[in-house]
C-alpha cells in the first residue's frame, strides 16, 4: 500500500471532521470519501476511528498553526491582525460553501463517553494556538496575553459558527473589527 | 397517545442536539433517550428528524432566551453581566460532565445538505438571542449594541467549546471576566 494512500486517508478523514465532527467521520464514510479499502485504513490506522481522528486533528494543529503563526509574527498593530485572522476565516468558510470550519471545535462539541480520549487531544491542539497567538501580541501587556489569546480564539470560534449559520462572511469579519477595535482601545493609557 | 410523551419526545432529541449535535440525534437514538414508540414519534412529527429537531431547537431558543432576559434586564454595569452570563454557562456545561452546551451550536456545526433547512433555523435563533442581549447593553452606544451583542454570543459559544475540550469551568470564567474588563474600558472616554 502506498504512502500516498495514508496521506489520502488523513485528509478526507480531516475534511468529514471539519463538516460534521467525530459523528460525520465514520469508518464507512471515510472509506468513501478517500476511495481507499477498508484493509487499508485498519492497515494504516490500526486504532481504528479514534486513532485516525488524532492524526488527523493534529495535521490540522501544523496547518492552522502555521496559519496563525503567518499572521501574529508580523509587526502590526493589534486591530489588523485581528481583521486579517477573522478576515483569513472568513474566506476560508465562504470557499467551503459555509459546510466546513474549524475540526477541533467540531470534534470538540460531539466527544462523549466513547470518544473521551479525544478531548486531551483538542485540549492540546487549542492550548499550541493559544500559545502561537499569545506570543504575536506584543502590545498586551505580557501578564495579560495569555487571557486575551484565549479570548480571541473563543470569539473565532464562535463567530465561524455564527457564519455558518447564515452562510455569509458578516458575522467573522465584524468580530474581528469589533474586537480589534475593543482590543487596541483597551491598551491606551487609562484616562 | 398523550401530550407528556410528545414533551418527552422533544426534551430528549434537546439534550441529544446538546451533546453531539445533529449526527447525534437519529430518529433510533431519539426512541431509546425518550422511550417513546417509533410510531409516536412520526405521529407527533410527520416531518421525521428535521421537523424534530426544529421544534427542540426552538424550545432552546426560549430557554436561553429567558436566560439571556434575566441578566440583560437588570440594572448591572457589563462587567457584572458578562461575569454572571460566563458564569452560569460554566454551571451549566459543568454539571452535564462537560458533555453537553449549546444545541443550536452543536447543530450550526453538522449542516449539509441533507440539513440546510436547518441553518436558517439557527440563524434565526442567533438573531433573536442577539437582540436580547443588545437591548441590555445601555451603557454601550446605541449605534455599536448590535456588533458588541454579536462579539458577546460568539465569545460565548467558543468559550463553550474550549470549556468542554478541558472539562473545566475556567475558559468560560477567564473569558466573561476578560471580555468584562475591556467592554468596560471601552466605554471609558478617550485619554
Amino acid at each position: 500500500m502506498e504512502p500516498e494512500s495514508k496521506t489520502r486517508i488523513i485528509l478526507a478523514t480531516l475534511d468529514l471532521l471539519r463538516q460534521a465532527g467525530l459523528s460525520g467521520a465514520g469508518i464507512n464514510q471515510i472509506v468513501e470519501a478517500s476511495a481507499a479499502p477498508k484493509g487499508s485504513i485498519y492497515h494504516f490506522f490500526p486504532g481504528g476511528k479514534l486513532e485516525l481522528a488524532t492524526v488527523a486533528l493534529e495535521e490540522a494543529e501544523r496547518k492552522v498553526g502555521q496559519w496563525f503563526r503567518e499572521i501574529f509574527d508580523q509587526h502590526e498593530p493589534i486591530a489588523g491582525k485581528m481583521e486579517r485572522l477573522f478576515a483569513d476565516a472568513a474566506g476560508n468558510v465562504e470557499a467551503s460553501g459555509y459546510t466546513k470550519s474549524c475540526p477541533v471545535a467540531a470534534v470538540a462539541l460531539d466527544i462523549d463517553r466513547d470518544s473521551e480520549k479525544l478531548r486531551a487531544v483538542c485540549h492540546k491542539i487549542f492550548m499550541t494556538w493559544q500559545d502561537i497567538i499569545a506570543a504575536g501580541l506584543d502590545e498586551v501587556p505580557e501578564a495579560e496575553r495569555r487571557e486575551a489569546a484565549e479570548l480571541i480564539l473563543a470569539a473565532l470560534e464562535g463567530a465561524l459558527i455564527l457564519s455558518r449559520s447564515e452562510a455569509t462572511k458578516d458575522p467573522l469579519l465584524r468580530a474581528g473589527k469589533t474586537l480589534g477595535n475593543i482590543l487596541a482601545r483597551r491598551l491606551q493609557p487609562a484616562s
